[in-house]
């Protein structure tokens, strides 16, 4: 029916309808009903209600099930869990209101069961390196528990001396190289302080030809090393052999498809195209083996910040040996294909604004039981849509606003469901999107809530963590305790927990926050690291939480990240998983409820000032020196804290006029849409926002401006300079337009 | 005041609101009374309202006040327009809201006054090439008429042999360099064919070190050329010593500053880093000159195609002349200076949906006195303000939303005002714009309408040109008219007036259809060009129209574009410009005021079929061959003509609900920003929209994807093959994209 023909219908229509008004207004009849509906705002009792059913017994079960098998993507114990969350979500009494699976057809990369990789001392000492963790518990002796390997390493054979290149960062390469001919060396590293790929990547152009990579026991262990009676199933630490598995691409998204869906016809870049990835083969090892290999080094002793947890120097090598002249061998497997890999999606409609998205997610794919990774988040994520669910299909409750639910597939290879679902949708989502909420890993520990956020959520976020208990407490919130562990003193409200910013690409908000700009959240519950010396006994007393120096939980990306594991040392009696579920879901329920948004956007311009003022502190000197002035981008900022006032004074008296608050709503969604420019950061893949993009500079401001004047800084160059002013402009007009969008609309 | 405490307040309001509403409810009292407001739909009286009230004297006087003196960007004449436009747009009788200028500081090219560019023919000859056209009225004397001039040509001195290069097309060189050595010649080439920039371009490969142009007559004159009986001021022709200025850049906006607007402190790239622009010198130049020199070349005589009007043969040349070695020698001053360019913006705030812009605008800057370009214009937005401003300061009117006009600045050097102004409000005008309305040149000839646009807009164009009626007619309207002149034959809707595509960047619309993404029109009246011979004579009967195959209105861009020539020779009694008036004006009331937008998506829907059908036509076979499936593509269009219906069908009986409409009409103004892609064309500066980017293949498909086969077909690398590959996803994403932000919202 052409929208002519729907145009004639309308008009006869709006005509009736238009009589009907005035005759309502002359005859001083009733107001239409929907005006109710439109003029709701959240339900505080409802939010009690949903608080009080989550449940930690279903969380339990949720994770026992999700953590029956191993579940890698595209593994049938992947689609094991498909088939969970959708039973879950279909559900006739607690499910969704519509779910489906989505695919795409990814780029992955996995060793050969049949041809396992190994590591090999040739010659006289003929250690070869472990192919399985040893098994503690039944969970190890899975067949599908995948051989330890680093994902996208290319196969390849590679023997050489060995050295020992600490955490394989460029300096320490270049530090290594100093002393040694590193070319045809076989380097071993520490997993911390570069990316998994990244010590593959500095290390080839000193002509290193294979490169192991292994997890100190000081890194992850607390230094403990034994698993007679220190590491699991003695406590949360790693055993010997556990290995961190992961994937070694920089950049995220299935690989092949820059910006496209991968869809069966879609175009696919040549594999050698592909940047980012190791050029020599990589292969992670437990701390066991690495303990026989780094012993034995000859050569001088390496300086005591590459010292590592082990009973003995760590020396640079011979290089190789102190006594032989053995090589390493690595003989690696790997293959890349690819395959089908499946988002699981589900639905709440909105009632009054269904075009309005609040999306919540995880991803589904583990790299073994991931019991921790990422099920903790699944099991949280289930238990809200069945507490909701239950809610919708009882007929107590529909949000405002739509709710969409995205158990992203293939996360563990590089975010890589959730990336290609925002390259389909990228118009929609972007439209219609007003926040994202990841929870990935929910609980590492019960220590303190963690949460990072545009600033403009922080204060749903401070809202929802008021109102729920901490782990085990009655009288002290998730907010206190917070507080307690992690603050900041803000200009305007004081001491308060300290949100964190999404500026990398951990998990799957990544697409959401650097490609879309969508505002988005990342929470969890985690350890206790920076205890304060006056609080520490103190907390201790109270809390009995535990403390570590880990880099992350010990069984990270290993077959030890077990439910057994998950129930014994990470949450017993899943507490933590409930505060989570329930601070999370009471954010949701605000974002899809509240007639207003609950965004804050005088958050938003502190943090911008606060990020004004270390650049004027840290450049603005050398800059002037450049004459290069800081001063448009000081009046952007300022003019955007202005631009707040201005906008939301008004805001009160036109509260019930529906398209009045849809337009303020529109201003709030759309605020990070404005600090988006794609053409800004050319050589990273898919970050856009100019506020939040990944830094190396690490400097609490500008992320453009601080990486280019780091640059300059260091080479001298006009060129370089120009950048830095360049990044300046991108930054001030990204800030000015925001403000703009903020002001009065005309 | 922080917006926490602004949400406390609200609470407390809305709170006693919800119990007034719960009151009403309860007691059947009244409905708020901006229900009325909200519901309102498009008032036809007023339109016939506006149709009657819009004037030809008026036109006629603005014409005449902006046509004074000559109006060049940045100089005195255009300060003039800048007052003039402020005092109209802030009239307390018949002004806007607001009005007020806006400035950006913009790379520019002038000649150097005091020291003219000069071509003479050095030796024997001794000719000079006149540095002013003649003065046939006072106009062409005043002394602010700018010396004739290639913007953007770099300054140079140039000596050598002349040939002549017809259009300065890649293939004219390519076949004149299989006759001569190009090294060191002097190319003089006719306007045509190629851009203006490009002609020197693709000479300076070839060892040229110099380009003149000049304007046939057989391409503007329709083969006259003398000035005694044939000419301005006898007739409408271009006199011999008249001159074709423009800018000879080939990439819109300023150019020191892609991307970001050009204030003050703004990075500026080198501009040796500019690309697009002349690499040589190049000089425009009079027929009359052109003449001698193209009369006198020896060297064989140059195909047929290449001869023009002249009453002698074209040669290629000897190189150089017949009898003579005379050199050609070229000194061009032109000089680049950052000046100061001011757009005036006005508005007219919307009463329901402030925050939805209907953006209607035209350059201010001419040549010189430029009556048709682009006064000619501008004297008709000055008459829709005029007639729209005094009903809103009456209480007579105000748009349910806003509208915003636009005087840009700078057009002439390259739509600077216009994209510096989409530069600065990028998510701005992004987020709220439903269409962009641009008359530039309002009135070429007075035959017919000339409309290009978004085909989703077709239907309110021809709405509104149905409505009035065609120059000096009173019976048959624009519609009518149009449909005689130009028409093709529609699945959907039979004979119809044919809509042009908004592919190129002629005029300002192209910063907000390319680079924005926003719905479109362009429009103007015409000439009689393609006049099927059975109607001929009954036309040329009844309408005593123009008919010409001049490329454009012969004094474009000349010191003869006068208040004078206007009025005698391009509409007389400015019926034509009353016209584009009333059916511009028709479609901006209709875009601002009707309840539901009144796009079509239907009519886009047929235009990708077109496009489809013609890109299986041409390349399906060849895909194939290279394994390419055009698969997608197909699914992509037919899915988006099903998500049309299935969006649409729903209406009516929402129609009254405001947030139910938003969110159509949301859809409707969101749906070109969905082909975006913002990666798509490095090479193209700002063109972003994959549907109606530029295209140099020639075929009425989708341009990336004709592009990109041309270059496989002709090269046969597999490395293009991938190319074509690329963009055959690319626009099928977009495609696919697009229609899911048609179908239903969740």
């Amino acid at each position: 029916m052409p929208v002519l023909m729907i145009g004639v219908l309308c008009a006869a229509v709006v005509l009736a309808i238009g009589i009907v008004i005035g005759h309502f207004g002359i005859n001083n009849s009733s107001a239409p009903s929907w005006l109710n509906d439109v003029a709701k705002d959240v339900d505080e009792s409802l939010i009690e209600k949903f608080l009080a059913e989550v449940d930690t017994i279903h969380i339990q079960e949720n994770l026992r099930e999700l953590t029956d098998v191993p579940h890698m993507a595209t593994t049938p114990g992947d689609e094991k869990t498909v088939q969970t969350m959708l039973r879950r979500w279909q559900d006739a009494d607690t499910g969704l209101d519509d779910a489906w699976r989505e695919e795409y057809n990814v780029y992955l990369s996995f060793p050969d069961p049949n041809n396992p990789n190994k590591v090999t001392v040739a010659n006289t000492v003929q250690h070869s390196i472990r192919e399985r963790e040893k098994a503690y518990t039944s969970d190890q002796d899975d067949p599908e528990v995948v051989q330890p390997y680093a994902a996208y390493s290319p196969a390849g054979h590679a023997k050489g001396k060995l050295v020992y290149a600490n955490q394989g960062k460029p300096s320490d390469y270049e530090q290594l190289s100093q002393t040694l001919n590193l070319t045809g060396t076989i380097a071993i590293t520490r997993y911390g302080g570069a990316g998994r790929g990244a010590k593959a990547i500095n290390a080839a152009p000193y002509g290193v030809v294979g490169v192991l990579v292994y997890t100190d026991p000081l890194d992850i262990n607390d230094g403990l090393m034994s698993d007679t009676n220190e590491t699991y199933p003695h406590s949360w630490y790693m055993p010997p052999s556990g290995v961190e598995r992961g994937s070694f691409n920089r950049d995220f998204g299935d690989l092949l498809t820059p910006y496209l869906a991968a869809k069966e016809e879609t175009y696919r870049i040549p594999p050698e195209n592909i940047v980012g990835i190791p050029p020599i083969p990589i292969q992670p090892i437990g701390f066991e083996d690495a303990y026989i290999l780094i012993c034995a080094l000859g050569g001088d002793a390496a300086p005591s910040e590459w010292q590592g947890a082990f009973n003995c120097t760590y020396n640079y090598g011979g290089p190789g040996f102190k006594p032989t002249s053995d090589d390493v061998k690595m003989d690696i497997y790997n293959k890349e294909v690819i395959k089908n890999s499946a988002n699981v999606m589900g639905v709440i409609r909105g009632s009054v604004e269904p075009d309005r998205y609040v999306i919540y997610g995880n991803h589904r794919d583990s790299w073994v039981h991931g019991a921790i990774d990422p099920s903790s988040g699944t099991s949280v994520m289930l238990e809200i849509t069945r507490v909701l669910g239950r809610m919708v299909k009882q007929g107590i409750w529909r949000p405002r606003r739509s709710i969409i639910f995205g158990s992203w597939g293939a996360e563990e290879f590089g975010l890589i469901g959730s990336a290609e679902y925002t390259e389909q949708y990228f118009a929609k989502l972007s439209e219609r999107t007003i926040a994202y909420i990841n929870v990935d890993i929910a609980v590492f520990a019960n220590a303190t809530l963690r949460a990072s956020a545009m600033p403009s959520l922080q204060n749903v976020i401070f809202k929802a963590s008021k109102e729920v208990n901490a782990p085990g407490e009655s009288s002290t919130s998730v907010y206190e305790a917070w507080k307690l562990h992690s603050n900041r003193t803000s200009p305007t409200h004081g001491v308060i927990p300290r949100l964190g910013y999404l500026t990398g690409a951990g998990s799957d908000y990544a697409a959401f926050v650097h490609y879309l700009g969508i505002s988005s959240i990342d929470m969890s519950y985690t350890y206790d690291r920076v205890i304060k010396l006056l609080w520490c006994i103190l907390i201790l007393f109270i809390y009995n939480n535990l403390k570590t120096n880990a880099r992350i939980y010990p069984a990270y990306h290993t077959a030890y990240d077990t439910f057994d594991y998950a129930s014994k040392y990470i949450d017993p009696g899943f507490v933590s998983h409930q505060a989570v579920a329930r601070t999370a879901g009471n954010i949701l329920i605000r974002l899809a409820d509240s007639l207003l948004l609950p965004f804050n956007c005088s958050d938003y311009a502190e943090i911008l000032e606060d990020y004004l003022n270390t650049a004027v502190t840290l450049y603005q000197q050398q800059l002037e020196a450049h004459k290069i002035s800081i001063g448009k981008c000081k009046t952007a900022t300022d003019v955007f804290g202005d631009k707040i006032t201005l906008s939301h004074l008004s805001l009160c008296v036109f509260i019930l006029r529906p398209l009045k608050v849809r337009r303020i709503n529109d201003q709030l969604m759309l605020l990070d849409r404005a600090f988006l420019d794609p053409l800004a950061f050319p050589d990273k893949y898919a970050f856009r926002h100019v506020i939040w993009t990944s830094s190396s500079a690490g400097k609490a401001t500008f992320p453009g401006l601080a990486d280019a004047f780091a640059q300059a800084e260091s080479s001298g160059l006009d060129s370089d300079w120009d950048k830095v002013h360049y990044h300046l402009s991108v930054v001030s007009q990204a800030i000015e337009g925001a403000a703009s969008t903020l002001a009065d609309v005309i």
